[in-house]
């Protein structure tokens, strides 16, 4: 396995880091801000100090490439997104691309490989500047569409396209020019604290959960809360408290890996003497396998609409979000784990709860991303942090599963 | 039992329901405002007409007095409160004014009683206008404390010190000089929906509830809501829903006259995709009964900490309000019983879930409440209304209890 210093790592995460627009807290790149320009121009002379042929797309997602000696059609990429959220912290994405520069230069050291090796540097993934997530990646694929961001602007009124445009770029008009892979491989914080429960530096990710996300609507009845006796009220609130306790339950229940959050709640009128008429509520919902993350939500659905007609409360529930599961490429997968295990590096096999690129790559072309582990699992945070010991395994197992596939 | 029209009682509740401040829907007469000032005014000059000797205090309580002719230091007071909340009802406090005014004048008509009957017309009850209630009770036996009042504003930044005396008012500064009273005696309508269920016009209030108010603040753990498995989870919500279902089951299970209601709930960070780390949420609970209303809140707060305990959530309960319940004067319950029976009324025996000057006047005079229906409970909104015909018997039983009283 090829060597990397914990230091050399440190020192490019702190270099990429400084690459921030404002002055508050931990890193905010936001797509097409002055400091993402000048965070992809520099990682673009990075990459051609190492050989690299460097190339942008359409709409500013930047591929650096080694021509592969034998197969130089069959491409094997690795990379991750430049963007972050506003006051995020310093792995978040960026830790994806510099390790992919890391593990690629150490492996030129014992020349050049059969076939292409490809860093992908992705335009944006967090939807943190503009309402829109996944940019990047959806545009690697041809997938994006143009009327989705043709209206939207940032908090500060500034249109989307005319950022762009700023930026050099425009939308993609015609066929996408880089969709054509062998293997995407994208190494990612974890932002869980699974790896770190477990005491373990990598993670072989198998699956990218799918998601259901609901609006709740509860409407019963607002009463003054001295004058209406408990048999006569309709109590948005009461009917929400058994709905969630019992949901909660069911999910602990189930367990691993279905999780289920209630995280918005409005109440109305949301005042101390009056028995609440009205209430909407979130619900996001996440498992691995399709069935049984449709399984749950049909039994949570019923389950609440039997307590609202228990309550005498009217009841509607709006599916805004339905993300089916990725699962990663079997074969991949198993590659990394043989890797992480012939390497003696401290790894599990484990799914990914939050959303990542390599879930837009995971249709088109065999994905498998590896995990290291967050402290504390925070992220979106400036605290965001891993040990760097853990990181350079992170690397080692990159770098080494991109040798078995390019050389 | 005296008569009076319900043309008559329509008349004098649209007078007085169109002096109101501003163009919004509804009444909106706030304490010190120009239609407070007129409303009291032209009270007063309507109690002259019948006779009356018209006399403020130092705040702006008006008392019309007719004096008695055998014990004139004897005094028989009824009234209510002249304020309203903003977009008030035509009911709310101004109509025991008025069922005073038109009881009285009905029983001046069969001569002067042997003891002083006087109308009492609170400046404030509501807390609408400055963060303050019962300040028009309050100062009739001197217990407002001055020190709460002299440094509030109202939602434009007028101070209450200055509202007060460009409306001709200042503090009470020595004794209060209308605070001895034989019986008090307060008409106002439910603002619950007891009498409604019952078809019942008149209720005899035997008891205002005690109120205990707590905030209750959870802290737990804010986390991702996709990559945080449920086992590692430390979400208020969660420990919330268990503790309201609990809670708010339990009341039921007891019942009348218990009433629990979680009214306001923040919740942080409030994001659909984060696990919710600290909810604060509100508690108003009421009894009749000192004994009960400690037990249950007892119970209460030892069920909550329990659940944070189970739930590895950290748990602050603030109890900020613990009104003792106000029992009326059993002589005066037990008098207007017999008045509405022997007048063939159709009334009941009833506890008050809300507060009411009457809870001030308890403690220091021989007070009781008569109540008359609110339309579907309705109050302290536009469509608060009450049937004239009960309105009517309201008043019937008002004046004769009076009568035995003061005659």
């Amino acid at each position: 396995m090829i060597e990397v210093t914990t230091q050399e790592v440190d020192q490019l995460v702190a270099w990429l880091s400084s690459i921030s627009d404002g002055e508050g807290e931990g890193v905010t790149r936001l797509l097409y801000s002055p400091s993402w320009n000048q965070a992809v121009r520099e990682l673009a002379d990075k990459f051609e100090e190492i050989g690299m042929k460097v190339e942008y797309d359409e709409v500013g997602n930047l591929y650096g490439t080694i021509e592969g000696t034998e197969e130089p059609d069959s491409i094997i990429a690795t990379g991750s997104h430049v963007d972050t959220v506003v006051s995020g912290g310093s792995l978040d994405g960026q830790l994806g691309i510099l390790s992919s520069y890391l593990a690629i230069r150490e492996l030129l050291k014992n020349g050049k490989p059969k076939k292409s090796l490809r860093i992908v540097v992705l335009a944006e993934e967090e939807g943190s500047r503009f309402p829109y997530a996944f940019w990047g990646s959806k545009n690697v694929f041809g997938i994006a569409d143009r009327a989705d961001v043709e209206d939207i602007e940032d908090s500060e009124g500034i249109k989307f396209v005319d950022a762009m445009r700023e930026s050099g770029f425009d939308f993609l008009d015609g066929e996408p020019r880089f969709k054509d892979m062998d293997a995407f491989v994208e190494l990612h914080i974890e932002q869980g604290n699974a790896l770190e429960k477990a005491g373990l530096a990598v993670g072989v990710v198998n699956s990218i959960v799918g998601q259901k996300r609901f609006d709740v609507t509860l409407k019963g009845e607002a009463n003054h809360a001295g004058t209406t006796k408990m048999v006569y009220r309709r109590d948005a609130v009461d009917a929400m408290s058994h709905m969630m306790s019992q949901c909660l339950d069911k999910a602990r229940e189930i367990g691993d890996p279905l999780v289920l959050t209630f995280g918005h709640i409005t109440v109305v009128p949301n005042v101390v003497n009056v028995v609440p008429g009205e209430v909407t509520f979130s619900i996001d919902c996440r498992h691995t396998t399709q069935e049984d993350l449709d399984d749950f939500a049909e039994w949570m659905v019923q389950k609440m609409e039997d307590i609202a007609a228990d309550y005498n409360i009217d009841i509607d529930v709006d599916m805004w979000m339905d993300e089916a599961p990725v699962p990663m490429d079997e074969d991949l997968v198993k590659m990394f784990e043989e890797v992480c295990a012939e390497g003696n590096l401290d790894y599990q096999v484990m799914h990914s709860g939050a959303g990542h690129d390599a879930q837009i790559f995971g249709p088109y072309v065999p994905t498998v991303m590896i995990f290291v582990p967050s402290i504390d699992g925070i992220s979106h945070n400036p605290a965001e942090a891993t040990k760097t010991e853990e990181i350079v395994q992170g690397i080692k197992a990159l770098a080494e599963g991109l040798k078995r596939l390019a050389y």
